[in-house]
């Protein structure tokens, strides 16, 4: 069998189903960071994503908005545990036909999301790969939540309200490359609203709500004419195109007027798309998002 | 100009210079690992490494023992800053026609050497690649160390003996695939006989001794003859297959008696191979080594 024959969840699941957990890790594989506790009882986060190029980026796509967008995929996900990005590594595997200015202009793109969001880019590893390979750029960083403001995506609660940031859909026509990670929307989020469950928007709605319902074992409503499409946008770009890298999180429903009141007017629009429910109903027809190893 | 115009260490200063630490950054790019201190005061190592097809293991090569090495390669550069490794993160980027049960055994051999160091991985990433692209294992990890035990590359001095363990060259025999990292020597050392500088010989001793020489600010002399090489290896084997995945070290003079007569005899044996010089010292000629984008 090949990974083209699998769906991309059920591969994830076979292969970390043999992990075996020291006790001082709090959250393993499955949601957007890994959270473990260090010797001193803080939580640390850890996340490693990357970046491919005819997968992520195009070949000759702009080194810079490459790098920015390598780097801030990875804040996306601590932001989305309600956690503060601290100290990334790099891998890079290029062919060595790669330009070296190219390689210049990436890392000015990594250090400029580093500065943005006040991390360190501390260590990195270089390899080559065989000429006609993808390059491929791989980011792993560490982030600090305090215990009292962590936010898994596996506890959405029946009757939540369901929240998205700003618009969905429309990644490909540059948002992909320069989006902004939620670093702050999120943070006053844990503070002031704590959601119940949050995760970030990578692969479309489609597929990541009916991921976060799954592990809450939960279902949900959604009324598709609420969900705020980019401009330019079907409703169905919105659901499937990917990449949007918002906010997904329910709320207590009591929570919901304070919120949508005291939201800054200064973040991305906030918008209420639906409501958990119990498993037992069937949830709103979703069609859509990104199948890493069948789509290409 | 392309990557293969230049050599590895130019090209590598070239990127990290530009890169900009926040003050908790205790060392940044250019050993072993990275050294960060958590809120808490801690030290914690991070460190990125890959393993590439046609690179770093064959297309046909056990998957099982490509799984450990891609762990164990991160295991032994935390053993050589004197830590104890922790939680590690995986990203793989794998064409859509790799077969499932390579991706099974590969993290059957990444899990047996996690459980071997006692440390979780705890999360990960997988994306495709186009069809022909190398696949490519990236495995990023943290480590502890005590303030007391942090050995850095970049501290030898005048007048240290140098000491390897174990046997050097031969790797692509098979051990490259099967090494042992060195934590339980390294943790050893720090404890009893803490080494003013060390790190892990990735590249060969030909290209690693100048690499710790060159940061300490130092020059050496070796005694070629005296180099502990593999079964049927050359001393040119020995300086320049690489991936020994051995403890190189210095340690001050005075020590180095007690050193050899304690050496535990369970350990990979433990040869003095020269001595830290002044600058002004003329290196001993050590050719070879692994050169990453010129040497494809």
């Amino acid at each position: 069998m090949k990974l083209s024959d699998s769906s991309e969840d059920p591969l994830i699941n076979r292969i970390t189903d043999r992990l075996v957990q020291r006790d001082d890790v709090l959250v393993g594989p499955g949601d957007d960071c890994a959270v473990v506790t260090l010797p001193s009882g803080d939580l640390q986060l850890l996340k490693t994503d990357c970046v491919v190029e005819g997968v992520h980026y195009n070949p000759d796509e702009n080194a810079e908005r490459v790098g920015w967008k390598a780097i801030a995929r990875v804040v996306s996900d601590i932001a989305s545990m309600g956690g503060t990005p601290h100290a990334f590594v790099v891998t890079l595997v290029l062919t060595p036909d790669t330009a070296v200015e190219w390689l210049d202009a990436l890392y000015i793109g990594m250090q400029k999301c580093a500065e943005t969001f006040r991390l360190s880019i501390v260590g990195g590893e270089t390899s080559s790969s065989p000429n006609g390979s993808a390059n491929v750029i791989s980011v792993a960083g560490t982030g600090h939540v305090h215990p009292s403001r962590l936010v898994l995506r596996c506890t959405g609660k029946v009757g939540d309200a369901i929240f998205v940031t700003g618009r969905l859909g429309g990644s490909l026509s540059g948002k992909h490359l320069d989006f902004t990670p939620r670093i702050q929307p999120a943070q006053w989020l844990v503070k002031n609203f704590k959601p119940n469950a949050m995760m970030d928007l990578s692969d479309g709605l489609a597929k990541d709500l009916p991921r976060m319902a799954n592990t809450s074992g939960v279902s949900y409503a959604v009324d598709r004419s609420a969900i705020p499409c980019s401009d330019n946008c079907t409703i169905t770009q919105a659901l499937s195109d990917g990449e949007d890298y918002e906010l997904l999180f329910t709320l207590s429903p009591e929570l919901v007027g304070q919120l949508e009141s005291d939201w800054p007017t200064d973040f991305p629009p906030l918008t209420r798309i639906g409501c958990i429910k119990d498993i037992s109903h069937s949830p709103t027809q979703l069609e859509g998002g990104w199948e890493h190893f069948s789509d290409l």
